[in-house]
């Protein structure tokens, strides 16, 4: 849509609190100062798998300085987790990875809490460790969750152990179809665990009040979540807590506490609270965050596509073993996003995949930045270039060969409205110069598309109040975390109250006082509180309008809100200040409160009638591969995407360049590494490699047009889907730069020596 | 109402957080906590009348631990005021009382804090000080606020001087009625100036945020009007200011900051935390508490009345001096609303009143506890009985006779519904005995009546939340302090949404969250707070009911909400858990949002056409006087009132018990004494004598059935009228036992025993 309809919309404002973020003057977790609080932290466990013979904590709590120290036996017995409640806030009876929290103390300062964690002796008794996913399924690995029956959806007659989760689709007859097919390309593929490494660690605090309720900070992106988190394991009501989200410093998925299997600091610090009768405040250091706190799982897939000579996709078989690690957590969910995603968002009318989400005694999954995404656009984007490969066709033809037409269903949208994906293919195409750049020896170009399954989700509310002066309050449940409630939000009630977005002001969630969210998560931060927050001003506005309509003596069909000012549409000189009429309203209902719904299940069935428009994108780069060393180097690379309206072209061009950069981190460096103890062996910055700018090229984002989603004004979430391609497209340069597949993350320079090495046949 | 037809109403549950209050561990202002604050002081002035030549502020600046001073030039040139803006926030030019603002410090300690006040050098040149209101308005009076022109409404021939509000009202033919009259009864009655006498001392705490806003914590009434007083005095917009509140140890009107002249003191705080780019937390001490806070204005009455042999009453000529101190401040209403008071309640066919408000070199009248309704009271009721005395007439029959009726006019009602004024006195009369019992010497029994014009004021809204549990969490903009915000805004809250008390919170007004509201003044909390919260709660019911409709296959009309379930009326068996049907509603619209908003304008209207219920009370006192020391004892007091429907029957009982103490303690012995240059004798609890357990009676409070109001179920407000009678009816006693008539306040025993020696003819 053309920024001319709106005076707000389009335009880059600088970002509300923007100053104060680089300034450093933001109250982050850590910045937090509780009057009287003490310290808390947690003693983890270091084994892998163990059970747990006895805890003595004697010695601890005789400790001058210790206030309070804090054991599964303080704590209800209650088990939590989002798919399967598999999971206590402090270990019971086991412990399944290195970093399973078994006690807790609150201390006077960080020496003394740190004498007392060491002095709480546990008695283990080691159980064998099984690290690896695959591995983990047979009949003879150890079982991690005795407990816990297989999934109910389970084929019958399946033989596997320790599957937390499984996920399948099937469409049309693949078996036949595949046996069908003019070419049949089978490849495996392999994808490793990466954490989302925010620069800030996580804080939980707690106050027990006075009068029976807790007060609960965090740097937390669902604040609803630990709400519940806490109310449930703790056995108090949601009204007996209150939390306060403090500035967070990035989060990625990592800091969505309490949504799912978490990090879980919450509860454990408001047991402490209660028990030590003193605000505690924890701090996590760096390789705490690291192996405690939830990451994006490692995939192993086997993937096997049918094809005509003339390109048409006619079958995809597929099966993903997805490591959850030690609790089901996120990984059903992302593991079963990833088995969807594997069947491709290319016209495939004949497929069956089946996905296997596995314990393992490693830490455990969590959503992070479009989870399941890359670990299935990594397996798919590489198999399409190899099927091109093996049928002699351009990468680029062959993929435009296979776009689905609107009305068709891809995996995950079971009907297509509008289809933007060949677009971006061909705009990328032309960007990168595909066909036409003359590339030196060892330099390569690629190629690789990405969907987003928005899919459905928890809705939200938004509140607006006009101030006496015109200026406008907003309330929301989305926190702020460098997305929408200080970008897209104010500048949505701005253009709808015909202020400007200095007018506006967004209450970082207090959840005593905003509408409930499910949390700043899957990219629906604009699709949710944008679309309630346009409701609520909208709602403000009418109410203003019919005020103002007495006044004006005309009716407020006629009435418009433009520059701080009611006006007669047409007659500019009919106005009346909008401060006037909201201090009008004084005397009347107190104060205009606009109020408005995302409601979910409205959207969800409209787009199942008229189909929905998911995002789509291209990126392309062209490398340089150093034979001798296999080092990658990007020279340039082109993201282009579909996300619908653009509120904010800056924000939404920021949010895709630091899901370009995270993912190009996953695709050449990023990986936890573990012993064979399940240890983990690079938890700080210092041995965890990530890449710097010398690694990141300059991210050309290019913004087409395509069709609006179903966000305010027609924006689609932007936020993940920049995750999606990259390892693919990289690994797809390579293989033309030097003519190796390769089929694991990282492309590292080891892994890429290796490769060059093998197929040459020299000894790697 | 019968309590049968509600599962709360009317039930006397314990208070919400009153534990806590008990235990003292509620966060008042003084226990306020601000991380990096520095103290801030004001410096005020040592004349009660004087110029400003100079300020020096280079040693206190200069002083190590000052962060920062200021004065007037530091402020923008912004006057404020409520009825007319009169007053800086910092002395500019003049002083006009002894605790008029000059300077401000803000320091790292205490007592870096009182040295730096002590190093600020003001070179006044004083002006002559008036000090009584009469003598104020003498041509030869100097001059308060020469700049200020006389009340427009001003008749023309007026000569008059300092007069900063002028009231009048006037029906019928007073002047022919009263020629007619059989007989005329004419007194002068005057009060004293009396201080409300909290006990926490006010404080201000200001944070510039690093984004530009400023967080300003108070113990205040009304903090929206904290807002306004910064936003307008230092020119920021609203939006720019959050004013969050801490518990309230009591404030009695006296804490109402920022709806009028006030102590001004947040825009000082917030003036010195700009320019100090430190947190300040300003607390005054007792001392200074008194001298430059509001207090209730002393008024010297000139009460004429005409009446018939058979008790009539045929006209009323009555005129008011109203000392409103230094600046207009509240004075102008609390003026107007004592002028239209001293018509009386009763049915009076002529009358003339003219009050006249006038400024004097002593601090600032405000709203304190039913403002101008006991200066107005004393005169009235005690003038009745002279009157009755004069005709030889029972005060209580002489009282009956000249209630006014369905469809008549009072002062301040125009037209009036429902009258129980002489159910009131009837009631007092049987429990006091009235007639029957048998007193010894000394001891006399007395009645007075009174009543509330609780007027038309602005309105307000209300936000109700539905927890995924079926909790509840309520937004309204009225602190708590005591009043409804923890208790009947909970009970209305569970009431209409079939859940316990216990399961609703109400957040303390945070002005980025609250609705707007004028504060928790006028006997308006539960009509304006409590409309509006059972409103949203009804408007949250009837989205929980249309939710649940669709599950149970009825109609939403045939359910309710019961004991957190929702069920279908008659079939209890079809029922969902609320909680369950809550929790659904996060897929749906995230969360269910009740908004509903207190329509004053509206109700106005109403009662326009049908009239209204005033409160009415009647109070009996039978008292014991010592003629040798004067010394007056309570030995029985009866309060009857008809306060409407009664939410919280101990809450109430309990309002009217303390502001019926309050009352006694102006009658008996409260006064704030002044020498004659204006500088206050008694500023401390040590030298200001205020009523203790020993003065203060038993009251048996009774609540007559009385007719519905126009608070939520037909409530009205009880906060302060138990202040109207006390004076009159304990004055009437007196004069019942020892034949004496007081004309002047308070009824100390050193002014009871010179009447009794003036009465015998003895020297005093």
């Amino acid at each position: 849509m053309a920024k001319a309809e709106y005076s707000v919309l389009g335009t880059s404002i600088p970002r509300m609190g923007g100053v104060e973020r680089v300034a450093g003057a933001g109250i982050y977790g850590i910045d937090l100062v509780l009057p009287d609080a003490v310290r808390g932290g947690v003693l983890r466990s270091q084994y892998a798998h163990a059970t747990i013979k006895s805890i003595d904590t004697s010695e601890a709590e005789s400790l001058p300085g210790v206030y309070a120290v804090v054991t599964a036996e303080d704590a209800p017995d209650v088990k939590y987790g989002r798919t399967s409640n598999d999971r206590y806030m402090l270990a019971r009876g086991k412990v399944r990875y290195m970093g399973d929290p078994v006690a807790a103390v609150a201390a006077d300062s960080e020496a003394t809490l740190k004498k007392a964690l060491k002095k709480i002796k546990v008695e283990y008794e080691p159980l064998p460790v099984v690290l690896d996913a695959e591995a983990a399924m047979k009949a003879d690995a150890p079982a991690l969750h005795e407990e816990i029956p297989l999934p109910a959806n389970l084929p019958k007659d399946t033989r596997v152990k320790n599957v937390c989760g499984y996920s399948t689709l099937h469409v049309g007859d693949p078996d036949r179809a595949m046996a069908e097919a003019d070419l049949v390309v089978e490849e495996t593929y392999e994808t490793k665990m990466v954490h989302p490494q925010y620069l800030e660690p996580r804080i939980a605090a707690t106050r027990h009040e006075a009068d029976g309720r807790l007060t609960v900070w965090v740097n937390a992106q669902a604040p609803f979540g630990v709400r519940s988190e806490v109310s449930k394991l703790l056995k108090i009501p949601i009204s007996g807590i209150r939390v306060l989200v403090t500035e967070i410093g990035g989060g990625f998925g990592g800091k969505a506490t309490g949504t799912h299997s978490s990090a879980g600091l919450e509860p454990i610090c408001a047991l402490l609270a209660i028990k030590a009768k003193k605000p505690v405040m924890m701090v996590l250091d760096k390789a705490e965050e690291t192996v405690s706190t939830t990451v994006r799982a490692p995939v192993k897939v086997w993937i096997q596509t049918g094809v005509n000579k003339d390109g048409t996709i006619v079958a995809r078989k597929a099966k993903l073993i997805f490591d959850a690690g030690a609790y089901s957590g996120f990984g059903a969910l992302a593991g079963s996003r990833c088995t969807q995603m594997l069947a491709g968002w290319y016209r495939t009318p004949n497929a069956h995949v089946d996905g296997y989400i596995v314990y393992t005694n490693k830490q455990v999954c969590g959503p992070v930045r479009g989870p399941g995404g890359p670990q299935a656009a990594f397996p798919v984007e590489s198999h399409m270039d190899s099927i091109a490969a093996k049928l002699g066709m351009d990468p680029v033809e062959f993929r435009l060969k296979n776009i689905p037409k609107p009305g068709e269903r891809i995996a995950g949208v079971p009907k297509l409205r509008d289809v933007s994906l060949g677009e971006t293919i061909r705009v990328a195409a032309e960007k990168i110069g595909w066909g036409k750049v003359k590339l030196e020896k060892n330099q390569g170009v690629g190629i690789a598309t990405g969907s987003w399954i928005e899919g459905s989700g928890p809705g939200g509310g938004a509140v607006v109040k006009i101030n006496e002066d015109g200026t406008a309050a907003v309330l929301i449940g989305k926190v702020d975390y460098g997305t929408a409630p200080r970008f897209g939000i104010p500048m949505i009630v701005a253009e709808e109250l015909g202020i400007p977005t200095d007018d506006v002001t967004v209450l970082n969630v207090d959840t005593d006082a905003s509408p409930w969210d499910a949390g700043t998560v899957g990219s629906r931060s604009t699709l949710v509180a944008g679309n309630a927050a346009r409701l609520a001003a909208i709602d403000a506005r009418n109410q203003l309008l019919r005020m103002a309509a007495k006044q004006l003596e005309a009716s407020s069909d006629d009435l418009e809100i433009k520059d701080r000012q009611i006006r007669v549409k047409g007659t500019p000189v009919k106005a009346l200040a909008l401060a006037a009429v909201a201090t009008a309203a004084h005397n009347e209902i107190g104060e205009v409160i606009g109020r408005g719904y995302f409601d979910s299940k409205a959207v969800e069935a409209e787009e199942k009638e008229k189909g929905s428009s998911p995002p789509f994108t291209s990126h392309a780069a062209i490398v340089e591969v150093d034979p001798d060393t296999g080092n990658v180097k990007i020279l340039k690379y082109v993201a282009v995407h579909d996300v619908g309206f653009v509120i904010h072209p800056q924000a939404v061009e920021g949010q895709i360049e630091g899901a370009t950069a995270m993912s190009i981190g996953q695709a050449l460096c990023e990986q936890v590494l573990f012993d064979d103890k399940g240890k983990t062996l690079n938890p700080t910055f210092v041995d965890y490699l990530m890449p710097t700018w010398n690694m990141i090229p300059k991210i050309e984002t290019v913004l087409i047009k395509g069709y609006p989603g179903a966000g305010p004004y027609g924006t689609k979430g932007a936020g993940e889907i920049g995750c999606v391609p990259p390892p693919a497209a990289i690994a797809n340069a390579i293989c033309n730069a030097v003519g190796v597949r390769l089929t694991s993350l990282p492309l590292s320079p080891e892994n890429v020596l290796r490769a060059i090495r093998e197929q040459k046949g020299v000894e790697p």
